[in-house]
């Protein structure tokens, strides 16, 4: 429903006020041209903007802005505060749930605070601020401490047999401001881009937020169809990929390490970057995943995402970027506009707790832990009688579950938040906001007595929604 | 000179490979509608590109893109790795600068890290690890900490008589990132605003990269030309004002508080927000500057961006913002795209540093050693024989200063490189780009025995110019 998001990009800028009421709308030929799309595209766009009254036609010139709605500035402003109508129409949707208060919370894909080692942690901020007495009163540069990112690029070099320098590498706010930055960056409205199906949902916000056309490719418990990937890049020529390949998120899901290869070739054929997101790579269970695909790619055609939010310190936010120098450079520009540098306190605590012994006997517990309620959850789900379904990960923080038939994510959801228990509902994560039957529980934020319970809680919700039904 | 804007804006999109070669381009007539400027003006710029051979026209059907430019992607991708001319021409000009090493280091708008009170604060982040064993462990929201922001909003009231609610305030890092947000959700390309001139060359850098047309508004030692101020509201229709009323940066001045009051009568005449950016209140001399613009607004045509980072703890770059509850809705929105928060470690450092009866008295100490310096800079100046001209500030980290005729600043910039002196030559500050006859020298970064000899290398290096130049 490509005119479904025509009709989006139009009404975002008639919000903005770019045009006033009874002005001309660019004619169908010109933003078809504009927006490398058919004609009749363009033309459908129109006819629902006209049928909702937003705009009118003069016979023999064209569209028009309809003069009840959209009085822009003026309908922006109106009661003497600024009304964020004006402002683009963007949103967080994950955040919006993790608002809820629930006793039960399968929605947050983050580490229990329990299973964090705090009093070392904090201990070890103590020796840290003895090493730097300066710091706090002292700015980072906007591509990031330098001896973090030298200790952060030689990890990596060692753990990928790759060869990369700290001056590829950037500092970031989390994934988050990483995503955000390289958007920022590369997209213009109604540029393609290619998302996994599902994905991870504050992605999908700030692809929508800078008005990008989403195209899905489908992630199957073995991977994607390489030969629609072909297609859809020979197609659309997006500018990029964006994939989460290692215990991906939403599903669990790994991506083969021959299609990694694969999609490389494809990559620079098709001259589409690759935004790889990999938050998860070090929370396997039985066996280290593949090298991610930044490790294979020799031309420069990936942007390697790497967050250490999720389970090194999430209170420091700590993320690096590792790409070509030129796409490091232009990162760092964006960065020094965007907040010019992540706070050093927070650089010099992570680098000192990072390097430490203890850092890597926690992460070992951590994935004992992590698994340990992963098969609590699996156990509960297979014992609540109920025919879900779902690929078992082998890491990651998620159950990816295709709920029993008849039962919709959303009606599930409404009556678990009755129940106190929140998970997130499969459209969240769905660039084209439909998948109906699945939903993603997380296991890393409960502890196992906990999980039992929610699981049974949420069996019951499930049962009582299906007899109701099928009364 | 607006067809200037008008071509770099076509540029801008022509460079992002919004057209392919040979792709017809907007009408004049369009675009001029689309950017609400006179037709002449498209038609200036599109004579510009012609001339430089970037577009070509054919007759009676329009502007096409030249083949041999701007092949778009393909050129943007050339010898494999992505090049940054395909993203957007965007930079930091004073972090260029301030990447110079130099033992003179007069560009730096920062307090010398020997002023702040190190050791204290160190001591004080153990204290607070023990008080939060969970800290690490623990995300922030996007609106950031609520005891911070109730902390915050209680001190505002006590100081300026106001009352504002922690919902009405939301936490970023550094004042770069509330400009950087306010102008993501208010400004789209070619959308007018009013700046003062001089001003703070960072939030320039952010407003060009969103494409914004820059209305510039004087700012004297008295004060703005009200009536002109008035004017450039009437006719521009500007979405806002980023102004810097109290020990401007990088002038120095403050505006009276009648001025400030006629202000707000013309925000909300002509809908016209009021982008407060107030870093240096606290840092006075004297006596107490005016209080903010928000603190007289009663209806909510100001966001007031009130950063800590330059004398609480530059490490940890905490700055609060305050608007109505819709502005601030909309703020946490883009926060929670731009990064998901501020890290909390940062934030409950600061909130317990700052509530500290230690940080009250480093803060008097820290105004007595500034004067000093100040104090210094100025003597030095004037014993130095050459004609410098300024108006002494009565706060702030800066001197403005008018050249002795016949030097340019960046002339006097390329041979105090040379000895290894640093300071912001005017232009930078100049949303016309065009100030040649000033410079901005700091006080705040180094001590006094370094401005005194630092002044008299910059003295020496002036004479040396002019003497050669009489010759």
């Amino acid at each position: 429903m490509l005119f479904r998001q025509v009709y989006d990009y139009i009404r975002i800028r008639m919000k903005r006020g770019e045009w006033h009421e009874h002005d001309k709308l660019p004619s169908v030929r010109l933003l078809a041209m504009e927006l490398n799309v058919n004609r009749l595209t363009v033309f459908k766009a129109y006819q629902l903007l006209k049928q909702e009254g937003l705009v009118y036609v003069k016979e023999k010139s064209g569209y028009y802005v309809s003069p009840e709605h959209l009085n822009n500035r003026e309908a922006a402003y109106q009661g003497g505060a600024l009304k964020h109508a004006s402002a683009p129409d963007i949103r967080n949707k994950l955040s919006d749930i993790h608002r809820v208060e629930a006793s039960n919370q399968f929605s947050k894909a983050l580490i229990d605070p329990g299973l964090l080692p705090n009093l070392f942690l904090s201990d070890y901020v103590k020796r840290v601020f003895d090493l730097y007495p300066k710091l706090m009163g002292t700015y980072s540069t906007a591509q990031g401490d330098e001896e973090l990112r030298t200790v952060l690029a030689a990890y990596l070099n060692q753990q990928f047999y790759t060869d990369c320098h700290a001056s590829e590498l950037i500092i970031t706010t989390g994934a988050q401001q990483a995503i955000d930055l390289i958007t920022r960056m590369w997209i213009r409205p109604m540029d393609a881009i290619l998302v996994e199906r599902p994905t991870y949902s504050a992605a999908l916000d700030v692809f929508r937020a800078q008005g990008a056309r989403l195209i899905p490719v489908e992630f199957a418990p073995e991977g994607y169809d390489m030969e629609q990937v072909e297609l859809l890049m020979k197609e659309h020529r997006p500018r990029f990929f964006y994939l989460n390949p290692t215990f991906h998120n939403p599903t669990g899901y790994t991506l083969p390490a021959d299609q990694r290869k694969q999609l490389l070739e494809l990559a620079e054929a098709y001259q589409c970057l690759l935004i790889e997101d990999d938050s998860f790579h070090d929370i396997y269970f039985d066996q280290r995943p593949p090298r991610p695909l930044y490790a294979y790619d020799t031309s420069g055609w990936t942007i390697y995402i790497r967050s250490f939010c999720k389970y090194v310190a999430p209170g420091l936010r700590i993320c690096a970027v590792v790409g070509s120098q030129d796409i490091i450079n232009s990162l760092i520009k964006a960065k020094s506009l965007a907040d010019n540098g992540t706070p050093l306190v927070t650089q010099k605590i992570f680098l000192h707790y990072f390097q430490s012994t203890r850092m890597q006997q926690h992460l070992e517990k951590l994935r004992i832990a992590l698994q340990i309620r992963k098969d609590v959850m699996e156990e509960e789900l297979r014992q609540s009688g109920l025919p879900w379904t779902w690929a078992s990960p082998n890491g990651g923080l998620n159950l990816w579950i295709q709920l029993p038939e008849g039962l919709s994510a959303q009606r599930l959801l409404e009556e678990a938040l009755r129940q106190s228990l929140t998970f997130v509902p499969g459209a969240i994560c769905d660039p084209l906001d439909q998948i109906e039957d699945h939903i993603r529980l997380s296991y890393s934020f409960m502890n196992e007595a906990s999980i039992r319970i929610g699981i049974r809680v949420l069996a019951q919700v499930a049962s009582d929604i299906l007899d109701r039904e099928q009364m």
